[in-house]
């Protein structure tokens, strides 16, 4: 359960034998059966969440009840509504399990108390949202300078491991563009 | 020269002075005319910079050579080619100044080393980079969500003193729209 969790901790920061049971002990375990929600709008979220097995995407859907997915998350990933998580402003996105997953959740409260009990949780939390950052900064320059054909490479490329857990629609609806479209790039593509 | 930037310290971690002094050592000034660059494609980037007074705007340039605006910086925020920075890839963005501009920066090498000497940095940029990363959630779901006469209405709101120092052509590449779509939306908004 707790294995790969702490692989990724341990790539960044070295704990104790009694850290790790320290930071194992706020972990909060979630299953969720697929086509079920983690979170919804406008509930409270004070958790951010690791994926230990499963496959989730977090998505908005507009007020004519179109989705809009802003993320997917696969094991070794974490999700949440970090904009509710970290402002504590009310939460504007869905998530929802696309296969039967497992989590392990981090409550606020006991994230803030691990910084001050172990500090150098400071460093991984601070490593792990620079990465994520920066891949956000990247999916916007990709929105800005790719067209539809090289997302979708890029998409593949990025995320060989998605791409087959995923439906057509899901990955067109990443990308903003049609089912139609993709099944176009795709053709195109296996003519070269 | 130092104050605003330890004032925006001071919100997160509580520093001596002596800390004050090893943190001041690490900063570099550096001046730049209006239009003068910052950073360039193909330089190696291993600082990120700290807006002390001026304006500037971080840019991708694609083969056709139109621009693409990925982020304004003014007072008291931070602005580098992150992905750069900190996976060590090479450079893909122009930071240019809009303004006469004085930044304060922070080379790679000499962060890492304040982590060690001051652990307490760790969690001073863990908290500046989870706003900025939730601050380009938000404009990815305001991609998604929103039309362009509320994305425009939300940048003058988010950003109202950035608003009166760019011209119109730069806003509108920021929102990714036309600039004579910007003077009709303007124009509506004035008539209501």
């Amino acid at each position: 359960m707790y294995k790969t969790i702490l692989q990724q901790v341990s790539k960044h920061i070295q704990l104790t034998a009694f850290e790790k049971e320290e930071f194992k002990g706020i972990l909060q375990l979630y299953t969720l059966k697929k086509k079920e929600f983690l979170i919804q709008p406008n509930q409270q979220v004070n958790h951010q969440y690791y994926v230990v097995k499963g496959c989730l995407n977090a998505y908005y859907s507009d007020e004519l009840g179109n989705k809009h997915i802003l993320q997917f998350a696969i094991e070794d990933w974490w999700i949440s509504d970090f904009q509710a998580f970290f402002e504590e402003t009310s939460l504007q996105l869905y998530i929802e399990a696309i296969e039967d997953s497992i989590l392990l959740g981090i409550q606020k409260d006991a994230l803030e108390t691990l910084f001050i009990r172990i500090p150098k949780f400071e460093r991984f939390f601070r490593i792990i949202t620079t990465k994520a950052f920066v891949s956000l900064r990247s999916r916007i320059l990709s929105f800005l300078q790719k067209n539809t054909t090289e997302r979708y490479v890029e998409f593949c490329t990025t995320y060989p491991k998605i791409e087959e857990r995923i439906t057509n629609h899901q990955i067109a609806n990443y990308l903003g563009i049609q089912p139609e479209s993709l099944s176009r790039i795709r053709k195109e593509l296996s003519n070269h």
